[in-house]
């Protein structure tokens, strides 16, 4: 009598299969609403966790800060889910500079120190405030901001992404870290060309 | 003078063929939003039609029901299309147990019978009434719901839901039909060993 | 020890209130996603339920069919869950003419008799097939669709969209049932003037 | 001290690559999303410029107009973006016939002439209305609208979409360019069946 | 020279205010996609900043356990933003009962402690495994998961959501918390009487 | 015979009334997906044309450039459409500076003059070329871009958006506009203080 329960059972758990997740597959197309899915066979547990946020980075650079991030090129489990993840690690006068994430709102929770986060809107209103541990900030999607570590300790945060590949455009990479021409970044930023070549020189620029 | 028009026919058609629909291809790469669509030339109307919900489900089982999906794994023609459908028969004492649809909002609409439907809100309510030939509910995406056959009769029903695979997670197939081990189960419902070991046994479940 | 629990449960229910449902208040501001919210205190299990389809619709007209929507504007308890349905009745004879959901993707299932249903793409071919009780077909967002009875008795369907507010746009209405001109509609369909009159008389345009 | 930066700015880069663009390869499978990507190594800017609306279309036709899509098939640099283009030419006398884009709503504007534009709503009311250079309407989703030369001199324009694959379905060709039977065209569309036959001569249809 | 830009500016932030952010106002008619905006005008930093998630939570109660949640409903900064936070104390024991979020994607980050986390696919396939500091764990949305302090210390997470009102249906709650009757209960989940009778009592449940 | 279809019709309608467009009320609750609508009643042709963009813009400024929206804000028949405008008006030597639209991808039309675009992406790889009359160029949502007019007369196009309320955030207006302190845009974009303090003065920041 109990038998024909496995039948049902079967049933319905292959029917349904493919609508709880996808899993990136990073070597197969990949499509605008992300990475094609790893087959369903395949996928494990560790395919759900990622540890590489688990260690503190290196801040021994330029911006005295690391980025880590955790979308679904590094953590494919999040791949068609709406949401990922990055650690930021800030020494003493570490700064996350000026940038955007063009596809994606984020939320931050400070862990350990104190951090002045902000941002700015489309208005030109500047919304900024230092945080302390266990403070939450929003930035919403696309607006130019910064994190800056206001304490005199290591800075530690955790930021999430409203999708799993939200982009990151940091200003003065995109500006002075590539190949865009010195006339062309002074005709659209108004940026003196004495400035904009000593920031080509420290970031790696041409042109 | 009448040639011209072929042209501008043709030329718009081609144009504009990938909008309309993605039937899937089963055996191509999958991604987040669906199957790959299969070559429109190689479309007909067959695959716009399903027969597969046409006969009565046997329900000589354990909840006396049968539940059939026509997600876009039996019908790929929905695969794209934001809709999906279901077909219950339930016996004199059948029931469709507790479960979710974790991706899609579902309507129900009773072509026979008398069906007892009902959901769960996050806020602990319940809502539930026997429902007539001709009658609909609709229970909200995500939340626990169940359908029983509240009459003398042999009851059918059509259920449709806003996604194309809207995903099935029957309440006791999750706990008591895999390898989820005694004690987690224990821990996080406050169920008794006992109480668990019994439905393990029904469904099949190990650990 | 038992007490704490209630403050966890009560504590949790009201912070996750708003996300389950969004009755429609059809008297309130309503935005691009629909109608604005009953008070959730309000809500009864009534909202969710509607038996405005029960009943064989008044076929005694000149299509010999008629259609009974359950979009949100008649069953509010739809609003926001992206999915609404109609009923069908279709006398012997009976037509659902060319027609159009602006904003969804349509599933029919037939429960009586025998409907001819059809589509045509943007790549203007034309999918069309007898569908028998219990099978069901999908029609692509936007494109002109029709089902006639092509059998020798009443038919009855129910349909189901993937919005909660479609809408409808029927070929012979929006052409001849409202005040266009008939040499606009001479010009943008090459019908002739004699027959955009025939047609405006039948269905009340002026103009 | 400067090398770090290096290091982080090719971390950051090459992580979030995939966000910003999903250039569309037209030989890799497509899903519901829309094409696969292209390679990001492979994509130039001129993936992100399109031509072909650069030209008066041939207007020698029946409808006296051309219509120039740069849609996600023409220009694949749209692919995933929701928007997409195409240029108008109405030669004097000029007609965009009664249409629809299945899944886009669209904003005109008139660079050159003047253009009688409109749709009609599911309500069945008629909005249109003369547009002179530079004036621009918007046409929602899913409805029939149409463009008219109403001037005595050439006419251009450009029109956008909310959708880098919109779909159009051109009333005539939909009804009368295909094989689509006389008698069931007559019977959803309430037409004689010498206007049907006449339309489709015209029209190239069969059946 | 220089006055005009001033003129610009103006006119260009005031056009695209309302784009960036739509900081809910709790008092004001709600719809589908969330709470009505607050005046821009009256929007501050402190909109965007929430400190309800710095204090560890009472964990004085029988899931040994507590969840602070930040949701639009209490931290309105992120109406309409597509994501949203909680936080998990977990005391030595404790536990998150089996629990569904309906409308959203969950990232775990443990930040101190070691948490047994996991989640049961439709296709009743359990995914489980403990989690260190600084790991990460994605549960796809709708499903059942749970979340274990599998030390020996107090544990503490951060939960994110990939929406701003991910809802919360806690399973033992949704059953045995309302007034749900038993036999409803007992058809629908196989579960004794008795058993049900014993978790009604000691969750506040009635019928 | 007749009249029975009189009854259909209307019955029609007035039930799909609400899904066609929701015609922004400036003055009514605003909710994350945009303005409440205007009463269908209220609506006229006059709502869905604007005429706003029609007059070439005063280019006497610092940018020899203007912008003329037509987003929501400005042209109210858009809301809920997901589809803008804008005209951009570039004097010789005129410049549409570095800047983003944090909801929305763009699309650009020439009609008279070369103007060179480009834009940059997270990977810090830049795309820009002169573009003539009648070329497009597509500006991937968020990222910054800019237009210069690289010819030797006035230039004038058109730019449409994939969201009726795309923001626009203008870098030098973000950083050099408002009262953001100096020291902060120091650390966070590496920019010397007596660069910010020009820039400052130009554009009327304070701090």
């Amino acid at each position: 009598m109990f038998l024909p329960i496995i039948f049902v059972l079967s049933f319905l758990s292959s029917s349904s299969n493919a609508a709880d997740f996808c899993v990136g597959d990073l070597y197969a197309p990949q499509g605008p609403a992300g990475y094609s899915c790893k087959k369903a066979e395949a996928v494990t547990v560790n395919d759900f966790v990622y540890s590489g946020l688990g260690a503190t980075g290196n801040t021994s650079n330029i911006i005295k800060a690391s980025v880590a991030p955790a979308f679904s090129a590094q953590f494919p489990g999040v791949n068609g889910l709406g949401i990922s993840m990055a650690r930021l690690d800030l020494a003493v006068g570490g700064v996350i500079p000026m940038h955007t994430h063009p596809g994606a709102s984020e939320v931050i929770v400070v862990i350990q120190g104190t951090i002045l986060a902000g941002f700015i809107s489309s208005a030109n209103k500047v919304y900024y405030k230092p945080l302390n541990e266990g403070e939450i900030m929003v930035f919403p999607q696309g607006l130019l901001h910064f994190q800056i570590n206001a304490g005199k300790s290591q800075a530690l945060a955790f930021v999430s992404f409203s999708s799993p590949s939200p982009g990151l455009q940091i200003l003065d990479f995109a500006l002075f870290g590539d190949n865009l021409p010195t006339d062309i970044i002074q005709e659209t930023t108004f940026l003196d060309a004495a400035q904009i070549k000593k920031l080509k020189g420290v970031l790696g620029g041409t042109g």
